[in-house]
């Protein structure tokens, strides 16, 4: 088995460190622009080989693996398609499954592309910040085309669970959804609370600012770039998310507002008990 | 000296634990409703006596600390005020301080009140989460009365600095509205987002939800008594944080229905770049 890892940055990186624990493949070609994070990763024993070239990088692969940015792999498709042999396997991944998917579906029928979306990002990104057990006891979203041959499927839930993830299922709709809840929903919340703390202009409460708000706000450090793809290629999933929400933070003052502590205490008790249920 | 510190839980119980490590004084005292939080304070060395009675606990102490919810503390201040000795300084620790530094002055000419707030609260309370170290690193808020005496600030200043604290005076008011922002506002943040998620009906989102909304949420875990106590003492600074909160969420919504790319880069890098100065 011959991988080719497009994007060796947080997850790329840790995907062909992974690979290599488990001694999984005969051999990693690693793709990035920067030729410094190529020698990064063959210094780490990351990759057995490096290239700049996409299409060279691509066409002795048995299983491509796309690990750039979402919009990146969108244009990167095209070339994959084009360089790509008879019967790889090619997965990216991307954190929306709407838009890469759709793009799959039009790559040559000789190739086998299917959606993969590992949920263990963090909010710090490059090779540097890559780990060999990033995927470990996570949950590895695959998203197969109606077109996807179910020995392709194999083969990425395989290298799914070589990394130690489990694997799960999902239509890329299902799956765009209920990301936008749970990861872009909080880097949009998280970046107005900072936002607002900032406007507010008092340093004061920067000074005093202790664990609760580091927590609550840490991912708005994430890469802006990646996350202006996300935020870009799930555009209506987050919107109807946020309206909930608006709604929510409006209950929520409005019980403030009228004094109304009956009403106020159902509502955290509610939330507290669902939050501590919560198995992370 | 000797201490008094009423209410054991996890401030209380640690800044026991803590003037014990650091043998600041000559004996603790600990009062509590519960006879079974006194036996574990007593079996972990972190008091001397344990006391359910309030009166009899606070009228041989030097200094009093009350480590208890903001309400409850309003209603200790009349009982410490009747039974505390000449001269005793009376130092709180709860989370919001104009309404009871206003109580505070009420107090009996002869004891030594201010308001105080460490800067390290936790989603977890009780004894059981107590350790001498929770203090250690942390801004300790001092609130000084105007009727506060030098050498009462003076025992309350290397009491905080005998936890490993750095002591920070302010005002009442100051206080109020920085912790607003960057404590209370960010818990009914917290809180919205996990009743959003919960009224969104999707269990697929709770069992894909990861680190992100794991460390976004986590103070929405809080317990609520306390919290309500914090929130209802101190409405209007959150209201107003509240709004403004709204006013910021808004304006990024708006760049993502109008798909104003642009605006919302500008927007994500601004906070991107003032989270990750952040010196936390």
């Amino acid at each position: 088995m011959h991988v080719c890892i497009v994007g060796l940055g947080l997850m790329g990186g840790s995907l062909a460190l992974a690979l290599k624990r488990a001694a999984w493949c005969t051999s990693i070609t690693g793709v990035s622009r920067r030729p410094e994070t190529l020698a990064a990763a063959a210094a780490a024993g990351a990759i057995d080989r490096g290239l700049t070239d996409l299409g060279q990088g691509v066409k002795d692969a048995d299983l491509v693996v796309l690990a750039t940015p979402v919009r990146t792999i969108l244009a990167q498709l095209v070339t994959v398609g084009e360089h790509a042999r008879a019967g790889s396997v090619v997965l990216d991944l991307g954190s929306t499954k709407g838009e890469i998917c759709r793009q799959m579906a039009r790559l040559p029928l000789h190739v086998q592309p299917l959606g993969g979306h590992p949920m263990c990002g963090r909010e710090v990104g490059g090779f540097a910040a890559a780990q060999a057990d990033l995927y470990e006891g996570k949950t590895f979203v695959l998203c197969p085309l109606p077109r996807t041959a179910a020995s392709a499927l194999a083969v990425a839930r395989e290298m799914a669970e070589a990394t130690g993830s489990t694997v799960r299922l999902l239509s890329p709709d299902d799956h765009d959804r209920a990301v936008a809840a749970i990861s872009h929903l909080p880097y949009l919340v998280a970046a107005a609370l900072v936002s607002t703390v900032d406007e507010g202009g008092s340093s004061l409460a920067w000074e005093l600012a202790a664990s609760g708000f580091r927590d609550t706000t840490r991912v708005a450090a994430s890469e802006v770039e990646m996350m202006l793809d996300i935020v870009m290629t799930n555009r209506q999933a987050i919107l109807d998310w946020l309206k909930r929400y608006g709604g929510q933070l409006d209950a929520l003052a409005a019980t403030l507002e009228l004094e109304d502590e009956d009403g106020l205490h159902a509502l955290l008790s509610a939330v507290q008990s669902r939050r501590r249920n919560l198995r992370l």
